[in-house]
């Protein structure tokens, strides 16, 4: 593992890579503005104020000219890192950027490792880790649901919330202390109610922020949506459809499962990640039964399951009834029904079907969140546009303002609140069984510690290796 | 064709396409502040000074915060364009990227068209077409050497000596005008030889210029480098050999002939275009010499030649000769000898292939500005140094101080100045033989406005969208 140095001046192209009208070098570290000047022909920047721009010429080691370009300055602490720092905003060619960097090198800076610049921001206490963390989900958030709980994280909304917590704990910690001093007194009563109080509202603080991880996952990396249905009853038609519409596919990915394809595509505010199933023949023959199976387990952690119904097949009911039967899911997904190829059957027959699965979806309720049933032709495009809202219209996630319900979206931070749920819940049966204030104030140390590992107050070389590597160069 | 307007306040992502640390939109025009300021949650940036940098928050039309952020203001007249312009350094997501153009969008700003900074930079006087241009071959130039004659360019040099030939050509209109009145007085002869020398200097200045189109041309896209040879003389594992030390291989063109495979190779300060030809056997046989013939024709417009000769095949000298008869340049390329497979020959061998060639190359020395011939080894590696050397040291085209010969790399100046050198001769023809000067003058006039059109004191909406068009999106 390398441990970086944070005496070292760092420099790393941080626009991404390839070329365009500018790029952006950036230096930083205590020799930032010594180097900057060596190489730079217009106002001697150490003499320039924070925060300001310089037009002038970039030279090279040997004196020639490497580009015209904007200088700008950042004082100690106020800057990103809380290093000084120097921007070049450069001629965007590849030659150019590189022949920067090489430069800078020669001058005595070093290039930056990946994350280099946020750990420094790190360091000099400019943000915390969970911040620090949500720099990088910025940087890679692929819908606005996704960015804006990254935004919020990043401006320390998560962390106040934890310091929050944290308080509590804390107040919790004295008055266990005050209880084991004045335990000859006998006024331990009415402080175990207070601290069960205490403790038993942090827990479920706790655990909801933990439940919160599988929704802010979710939001992350694609809600995951199943479609599953007979063969030929138009899943695939019916994917194509929505991709077709919509140009935001951003990856092909072929899961480990053959059959299983999945599309990620951006709808409104949301990344879905569409799971497409191999159809699902309808059959008594036992090992078919087990491709049914396999597809359906596909659906098992799916939030969102589409069941494509071909309504000109000979057993529309019996069909949703066969796919609800053996569907196995412990999360409570989604149910949306699509009647599909309702341009081949009679508005009577369509709405005979409906009326039939709503009957037989009561049998079916306790394993979904909702059903809802959407006659839809997918050739003639009918009933699409309700389709795509259904799955579209999903309460935005506000978390920027903070004001809405926080979601946690980092596994590392779930499996911190895990490790401090645990704790708590050690407590709070220790206060409700009578135990020992010592006993409690162990696990109460503990979960205090596993909080404040997300906020990175303890942390280890090893975990900071692992959080910032992860990051891209030049951030 | 679309008219850009001056008037609409722009805005593009100016950095690189994809995912990075940090992107830049730039926002541009009379309401750049007035948009910024809708958007921005900090210090009011239209009470900020030119040239600083603020960190706030970025919100979207709703509300809601898209980012925290740098914010540079640039005010009119003192930003590239000219006008008032405003640059956010925002977390590079390319939803993020997306989603801050939009929102500016929404807020009253235009989608820029490719190179439209720039455009509006020539616009408003802040630089000349010339220079413009240089902008757009920066951020293309893929070799030092390139972007050396580019920086030099956008700094005005080729302007300024335009400016100088523009001003004797002017000295020489004035002189005209000063026959024309004083004709009768019979100071006509001293003023012709004046006016001779004048105009002569500048069609010498003018032809150099033009002609070092071909030079900077090849600077621009790759020194064309033909490499011929007998089949098995190791054509390919010489090329595989450059190419497998230097990991800088841009593109595999597959020409249009078939057989010639071209490779672009950054060798010390320049680029090289290889063109690797089909190999030619030894054959006396008629419909085979046309294949010959077809791999020497890529020669043709090469500037430099590699033959390789196997000094382990039975007849190298012969080898030598019939390749070098059949090459038919009109452009001296520069021949490198290479005496392969040296390993399999004792020296002794080698020293006798070497001097025989050297004594043969008498007889084709006219048609190469210089042979060389180097003995080598590529299985080995021997002699290999020296070869990379040999192709690589190369005067370095210094423009960038504007010292050395100045060279053209862009084609609408080598056409501008192939028409004016065309005028000037016209003009010292007529000054040698005699002529009125006022047919002299039309001549003078048109050879004027031919310079005037590089730099662009004379376009038209047509030429100037030609120009623009090629440039990215954001600059």
């Amino acid at each position: 593992m390398i441990i970086s140095n944070l005496n070292d001046t760092i420099c790393a192209i941080s626009t991404p890579a390839g070329t365009g009208g500018i790029a952006v070098v950036r230096l930083s570290g205590t020799l930032a503005i010594d180097i900057a000047d060596k190489a730079w022909q217009g106002k001697r920047l150490a003499d320039c104020k924070s925060h300001t721009a310089h037009l002038g010429n970039l030279t090279d080691t040997d004196g020639s000219i490497l580009d015209n370009c904007v200088a700008t300055i950042y004082r100690a602490p106020h800057s990103f890192t809380g290093d000084d720092v120097v921007e070049f905003s450069i001629h965007g060619s590849i030659w150019l950027q590189r022949a920067v960097v090489d430069m800078l090198v020669r001058r005595g800076a070093r290039i930056a490792l990946p994350g280099e610049f946020t750990r420094r921001a790190f360091a000099s206490g400019k943000m915390d880790l969970a911040q620090a963390e949500a720099v990088a989900d910025i940087i890679s958030s692929t819908s606005r649901a996704a960015h804006r709980i990254a935004v919020s994280q990043m401006r320390g909304h998560f962390s106040t919330r934890l310091v929050t917590l944290r308080e509590q704990l804390l107040e919790l910690a004295s008055l266990l202390e005050l209880e084991l001093d004045f335990s000859e007194e006998d006024v331990e009563f009415a402080s175990r109610n207070h601290l069960l109080k205490i403790s038993s509202d942090t827990l479920s603080e706790v655990n909801r922020l933990y439940q919160s991880f599988r929704q802010g996952h979710a939001i992350k990396e694609g809600i995951p949506v199943a479609i599953i249905g007979k063969t030929n009853a138009g899943k695939s038609s019916l994917l194509n459809s929505i991709v077709g519409d919509d140009k935001a596919i951003v990856s092909d990915i072929h899961g480990t499962t053959r059959d299983i394809i999945e599309d990620t595509i951006e709808l409104g505010d949301y990344r879905f990640r569409f799971m497409d199933t191999a159809g699902i023949r309808h059959t008594t023959d036992s090992i078919e039964k087990i491709g049914i199976e396999r597809s359906l387990h596909a659906a098992e952690n799916a939030q969102i399951i589409i069941m494509v119904i071909d309504t000109s097949s000979a057993t529309p009911v019996n069909d949703f009834n066969e796919l609800c039967s053996n569907i196995n899911t412990t999360t409570l997904p989604q149910l949306i029904v699509v009647l599909n190829k309702n341009d081949k059957t009679d508005s009577a027959t369509t709405d005979g079907i409906m009326s039939s699965i709503r009957k037989k979806s009561d049998e079916h309720n306790a394993k979904f969140t909702g059903i809802q049933i959407l006659p839809l032709s997918v050739i003639t495009g009918e009933g699409m546009d309700i389709f795509r809202k259904t799955l579209e219209n999903r309460e935005v996630v506000n978390n920027s303002t903070g004001e809405n319900e926080m979601l946690i979206t980092n596994a590392r931070h779930a499996e911190a609140l895990h490790h401090a749920s645990v704790n708590l819940k050690a407590v709070v049966d220790g206060l409700s069984n009578g135990l020992s204030g010592d006993f409690i104030a162990q696990d109460l140390r503990e979960a205090l510690s596993h909080l404040a590992e997300v906020t990175g107050e303890i942390s280890t070389p090893d975990i900071l290796a692992s959080i910032f590597t992860r990051f891209c160069i030049g951030k």
